[in-house]
C-alpha cells in the first residue's frame, strides 16, 4: 500500500551522520553503555533486547539465526474497537513478534490524540503493552512544520521507528509539490536531518516494482536512494510467490542494497479482502490462486485455511533460501489466520520466557525500570500511566523526597483501562441486585472459583482483575475460595516460592539457569470487625508478618520498619547481582490505597442507579472497609497467611469476643 | 588526667545553634534522612547504628535499657607498638564497644601524620577497624589557627567526636594566656562556632572535683558551663567507690545537667601502674584498697586478679543504681584486665552480630557503601585504603564510567596492613630455602591444615591471609587441602549456603529472622599447564560455572556476560529488600590482582637474597602462574568447583592429554 516516487533523483547522498553515529551506539555494547549513564542500582542487563535499537535487534537475531516475525495493525475507527485492538496486542504480542506497527491513515486525523488516532494506538502499543513498534507516516500534501511536529509528538511519547512513506496522492494522478516533501526519500533525509540517529526507519520496497514507477530497475534505484538517505531496513509490498521474493532481494544485493530486506506476507483470509487489496496495490494474483479461490468464493472457513496453506508453504520457502531472517505479516488486524501460520511454522511462542515478572514497557526511558509495587500487577496500564510523567524509576523508594509522586488517575475510562465487558455484562456478573455484604462477597467468591452465579453466570473479571484469574493464583485457589465465603475479599496474591528453577512454566521468569523467590502475599479489603480481630492475631505474628491496613478516611497502620519496601519477589542468576523485581512498599500502597477504594465506585457502584440500595451497600463497603496487605516473611516454611486468616476468625467465634 | 580551668568564667552561653541543629537530625528519623539524599541503590538500613551519631547511640541504648561499654587508649610510641595497637583494636572491637577514644599527647606531635601520632591512630581505628572513635583534643598552649587545623583534619579523615580538654599546663603553676585558649570550655565554645553541629563533644567531669578547681561545688559550675556550651556528654576521672560517682551523679542532675555522664573505670592492673596514675591525676587511693595491695606487690597477677575482682563489683553497684548506662574503661593498651572485667559483667559480645557479612567502616562517607568484591575479604584494610579517596561507593558496577579508580597500594608496607610476624618467623613458616614450586605447595598446604610444616613450625599467616583460616574456610578444609598438594594455591574460598538462618554462628549476618545464601567461591594462583586443563573441563560446566583467570602479564580470560557482577552472598530479611553485600565482579578484579600478584614479590621473595634459589622459585611462580576465581552458580546443589578441580587434575592425567 505505499506509494513510491515515480522520478529519479540524484542528490548528493551524505549519509555519514548516520552511519557515524550508529557505529558509536550500534553493537552489543550498547546495553552496559547504557547502565553506564546513570549510577543508581539498575537491573543488571537480563534481557539485551530491552537496550537494543530495532536495527540492532534484528542484527541479533539474524547472526544468531534465530528467525522472528513482525505484525501490521491498523488504527481502528471507534473507540470499542481501539479497546478490542488493545487486547488483541496484549494477546498477539504473547506470541513472540520482534515489532509491530501501525498504519498512518491521513484522513483519520493520525497524529491527534484521538484514541483512534495512529499515533495513539501506537504510543498504546509501546507504552501500556510493551510492544517495539514502528508507527508509518506518509508525507504528501503536508508542511514540514506538520511532520516535524508529528516526529516530535512521536519522540515525546517514546516511539522509536517510523516506517517513511510517500503516502496516496489526493487525485488520480501524482503531482509533485514544490518545496513539499514529494517522496519517501525526503521524509526518510527530513528525519535524519532534524532527528539525528534518534529513530530507526524502516522504507517500503516493491517485489514487482511500484505500479507507478518507471521500471523495474527504477524502481530498485529509488529503494537505494531511500537506504543511501538513512533508512535502517526494508519491508516489501505483499507478493504471492516466495520467487517474486527471492529474485528482487538479488536485485537488491546486486545493486548495493546491504540492509535487510523484511518479506510481507499476507495470508488470504477471505475472498472480498484479497480482492479489495488487490485492486488498492495493482497486483496481479497469479493464476493458479484463482483457479482454487473462485471455487470456494462464498466458503470463508475453505478460503481461510487454503490462505493459511498457502502462506505457511510460501513462509517455508522463504526461510529455506537462507536469505530470510524474519518474516513481516499484514494482519488486516485479525488475528486467527496469522497466528496460524507462526504456530505452524513454529516461529509462534508458545510459552513466552518473562525476562520480568511484570512485562517491560518499550518505552526508552523506562529501560531502566527494574522493580514495581506489587499492588498495580493486575492494572499495569494504570501503574504505567501514572508514572509516566518520571524520569527516573526509584529502586522501590518511592518515599524519598527526590522521587516523583504518582500521577492522578482522574479517568477512570481511560480507553485502554476500560472494561471489555459492557454494562450489562458487568450487572449479569456482579448482580443485578444486591441485598447485603454477603451478595458482594458472593461475587468474590465466584470470580475465584469460576463457578457460575447464582444466576447461571461466570464471573470473569473483577474492578481490581481485568482479567480472569491466574495461573499462579490457582496455586492458591481453594484458600481463597474459603476466606472470600467469609468477607476477606481478596483482591491480590501470590505464594510463597522457596528457589524454583526460572524456567518454572508457571512462576518462573529470567534467563535460564537462575532460581526464583517468592514471599506470600495477599491483599483484600475487609470489615472493621474483622480488622480489630486481626490485629490482635497480628501481634503474635509480629516479626513473621509484615502487614499494612488504611481505609479511605486515611487510617493507616503498618509494621513496617521505616517505611522500608519489603522485596516480595526476587531472583539469582548466574552471573548476574539479584534481581528484586517486585516490592512491598507503604508508600506507594498509600496511592494504590486511593485507586483500590475508586474502583469500588467508579466500576461498581455507579452500575446502579443513584439511591438504590445496591449502590447503597457498594457506597457502604467503600466508606467503612478496610484495604490490607500482609507478606509472610519467612518464604522457606509453609504460608502462614491463611493461619493468620484462620485464627482471625476463631478470635471473632470465640466466647470472649462475644 | 584532664586538667579543667580554675576560675570561674560567666560569659553568655548560647546553645541554641548546637541544640537546634541536633533537632533536626537527631532522633531515630536519621537513618531513613540519609537514605533521602541519594536515590542510589543503597543498603537497607539494617543496623540503625550504622547511621547514628554517637550521642544518638548512646540514647538509644538508654532508652532500650542496653547497657553499654568504652576503651581508651594512647597513641603508642614506635611504629610497631602501633601494629600491634591496631590488631588490639580489631581484637577488643569484636567485644562490642560502643566507641573508643584516643587520648591526645601535645609532646608527641598529636596532630601529624605520624604513624604513631593521636590523629593517625585514631584514623586508623575509625577508617580501617571500623570503630566509633573519639579524638581527644587538648586547646592549651596552642594557637587558633593550630586547632582549627587540628579539626579539619580530623572532619577530613571520618572522625566524628572530640574530647575537649585544657591540657596540661607547661611549668608547675597554671597561668592564663591573654587570647588563647585557657579553658576546656573554650575549646567546646570553639568547636561549635566553627564547625557547627558536626561533631559530637564530649567533656571531662572529676567525680572528687579537680584539684585545682577552688572548690568540689566551683568545679561542678566549670563542668555546667561545659555542657551549656555545646557538649554532649561526659566522662569522668576514675574514681574507687561507686558511691563517689553516684553522688557526683547526683549532684550534676541537681546543678542541671541532663547530658549522659559516662564513669570512668580503672581496673588496677599493677602496683606501680597505679601509684603513677594516683600522683599524675592527685586522686588518693582509698586506705582499705592499699591494704590488700601492698602485701602482694610484687605479684602481678595477684594485683590484676584483686583490680578485676574490685572492679567488677564496682562495675555491678553502678549498673544496679539504675543511674549507670554505660562504663567508659582506662586501658593503658592493655587488654586482659579489661576484656575479663567486661566478661565478668556479661558485657563482652561474645557471639558478635554482624551487621554484613564484612566489618562496617565508620567513616561518616561510608554510611552508604553496601556491597564490596569479594576479592579483599582477608584484606579488608588494603580495600578501605585503595578506596579511600572515593566520594561515592558504586553497587558493584566498578567498570562503569561514573566510579573512581583503585587507588594504587603502593607501599605494602603501610603500618596496619604490616604483617604482625618479623622476617624470622615468616622464614620459618613458610621456608628458610626454598627447592622448587613444590615446597610453596607444602607451605599452603600447611596453612590450611594448621599442622607443622617440615621444621615443625605452624603456619599461622600468608602473605594473603594475616590470620589464619577463618571458621568459615574450615568448612572445606578437607577439600583445600587436596587441591593445594597438587598445586591449586587457594587464597581464598567460600562454601555455597542454601538459606541458613540469619543468626547462624559461622555463616550468619544481619537481623535476626532473616535468611542466607551464597555461591561457592574459590580462588587460586596455579600453573599454565593446570589453566590449560582447566579451561577444557570449564566448557561442560559453561552456564553453571563463571570464572575469571588473568596473569601478571595481561592474560585475560572470562565468562562473565558483561562484565556484571556476579552476587555471591546476599540475604533475605523481613520487611526489607535484598542485600547483596559481595560480588564477585570482572572489573574490581584485574585491580587485585595486581595485588595478589605483587604479595608473593613484596611479602615472600624478598624474604631472601637476591638471586638466591628460594627467591627465584617465588619469583617464577609470579611471573608464569595464573590467578583464577570460580563461581558455582547453582547454590542450591551441591558445590561443583571440587568436581571441576579433580575433571582437571583428571584430564592432565589422562594419555590423550599427554
Amino acid at each position: 500500500w505505499h506509494v513510491q516516487p515515480k522520478a529519479v533523483r540524484s542528490k548528493s547522498l551524505s549519509p555519514d551522520a548516520h552511519d557515524s553515529s550508529s557505529k558509536s551506539d550500534g553493537g552489543s555494547s550498547s546495553g552496559s553503555e547504557s547502565s553506564k549513564d546513570s549510577s543508581r542500582c539498575s537491573t543488571p542487563v537480563l534481557d539485551a533486547d530491552r537496550h537494543e535499537r530495532l536495527r540492532e535487534k534484528m542484527r541479533r537475531r539474524q547472526d544468531s539465526g534465530d528467525k522472528w516475525f513482525s505484525l501490521e495493525f491498523f488504527p481502528p475507527r471507534t473507540a470499542n474497537a481501539a479497546v478490542n485492538l488493545i487486547s488483541r496486542f496484549d494477546r498477539m504480542g504473547a506470541g513472540g513478534p520482534l515489532f509491530i506497527d501501525v498504519t498512518w491513515h491521513p484522513a483519520g486525523d493520525p497524529g491527534s490524540d484521538k484514541e483512534t488516532s495512529s499515533m495513539i494506538i501506537a504510543n498504546t502499543a509501546v507504552n501500556y503493552c510493551g510492544l517495539e513498534t514502528i508507527l508509518h507516516m506518509t508525507c504528501c500534501n503536508q508542511t514540514k512544520d506538520d511532520i516535524t511536529g508529528h516526529l516530535q509528538k512521536a519522540k515525546r511519547l517514546g516511539l522509536k521507528n517510523i516506517m517513511a512513506l510517500r503516502g496516496d496522492p489526493v487525485g488520480e494522478e501524482w503531482e509533485e509539490e514544490v518545496d513539499g516533501f514529494n517522496y519517501a526519500v525526503d521524509l526518510v533525509k527530513h528525519i535524519r536531518n532534524e532527528f539525528d540517529d534518534y529513530f530507526d526507519i524502516c522504507v517500503a520496497g516493491y517485489p514487482k516494482g511500484h505500479p507507478e514507477a518507471e521500471s523495474y530497475e527504477a524502481d530498485l534505484r529509488h529503494l537505494k536512494e531511500k537506504v543511501f538517505a538513512g533508512a535502517d531496513f526494508i519491508i516489501t509490498q505483499l507478493f504471492f510467490r516466495s520467487e517474486t521474493f527471492l529474485k528482487f532481494m538479488k536485485d537488491c544485493q546486486a545493486i548495493g542494497i546491504t540492509c535487510p530486506v523484511i518479506p510481507g506476507i499476507f495470508p488470504i483470509q477471505g475472498y472480498h479482502s484479497l480482492r479489495q487489496l488487490v485492486k488498492l496495490s495493482k497486483l496481479e494474483v497469479p493464476q493458479e490462486i484463482k483457479d482454487v479461490i473462485e471455487p470456494i468464493k462464498d466458503n470463508d472457513a475453505a478460503i481461510r485455511n487454503y490462505g493459511v496453506e498457502l502462506a505457511v508453504s510460501m513462509c517455508r520457502e522463504l526461510l529455506d533460501s537462507g536469505m530470510v531472517h524474519g518474516l513481516h505479516f499484514y494482519t488486516l488486524n485479525r488475528e486467527v489466520a496469522t497466528t496460524e501460520v507462526l504456530k505452524r511454522l513454529g516461529m509462534w511462542k508458545e510459552d513466552p520466557r518473562r525476562p520480568l515478572p511484570w512485562a517491560v514497557s518499550a518505552h526508552p526511558k523506562r529501560r531502566v525500570e527494574d522493580v514495581r509495587p506489587i499492588f498495580w500487577a493486575s492494572r499495569p496500564k494504570s501503574y504505567i500511566y501514572r508514572t509516566q510523567e518520571w524520569d527516573d524509576f526509584p529502586n522501590g523508594r518511592w518515599g524519598n523526597s527526590s522521587s516523583p509522586a504518582f500521577g492522578e488517575l482522574k479517568d477512570y475510562y481511560l480507553f485502554y483501562l476500560k472494561s471489555k465487558s459492557p454494562r450489562e455484562e458487568l450487572l449479569k456478573m456482579w448482580g443485578e441486585e444486591l441485598t447485603g455484604e454477603e451478595s458482594v462477597f458472593e461475587v468474590f467468591t465466584c470470580y475465584i472459583t469460576g463457578e457460575p452465579n447464582k444466576n447461571g453466570h461466570k464471573v470473569t473479571c473483577m474492578p481490581w482483575n481485568d482479567d480472569p484469574l491466574a495461573t499462579e493464583t490457582n496455586l492458591l485457589k481453594e484458600q481463597l475460595e474459603k476466606v472470600n465465603r467469609r468477607g476477606i475479599l481478596t483482591i491480590n496474591s501470590q505464594p510463597n516460592i522457596n528457589g524454583k528453577p526460572s524456567t518454572d512454566p508457571i512462576v518462573g521468569w529470567g534467563p535460564s539457569g537462575g532460581y526464583v523467590f517468592q514471599k506470600a502475599y495477599l491483599e483484600f479489603f475487609t470489615s472493621s470487625e474483622i480488622v480489630t480481630a486481626l490485629l490482635k492475631v497480628l501481634k503474635k505474628y509480629e516479626l513473621r508478618v509484615n502487614y499494612h491496613i488504611v481505609n479511605v478516611k486515611g487510617q493507616n497502620i503498618t509494621n513496617a520498619p521505616d517505611l522500608q519496601p519489603n522485596a516480595v519477589t526476587w531472583g539469582i542468576f548466574p552471573g548476574r547481582e539479584i534481581i528484586q523485581p517486585t516490592v512491598v512498599d507503604p508508600v506507594s500502597f498509600l496511592s494504590w490505597k486511593d485507586e483500590a477504594f475508586a474502583l469500588w465506585i467508579e466500576q461498581w457502584a455507579k452500575l446502579y442507579e443513584e439511591e438504590s440500595p445496591s449502590r447503597m451497600i457498594i457506597q457502604y463497603i467503600h466508606d467503612n472497609y478496610y484495604l490490607v496487605n500482609l507478606v509472610d516473611n519467612d518464604f522457606p516454611l509453609e504460608n502462614c497467611l491463611w493461619q493468620v486468616v484462620d485464627d482471625t476468625f476463631e478470635l471473632l467465634n470465640s466466647p470472649t469476643q462475644q
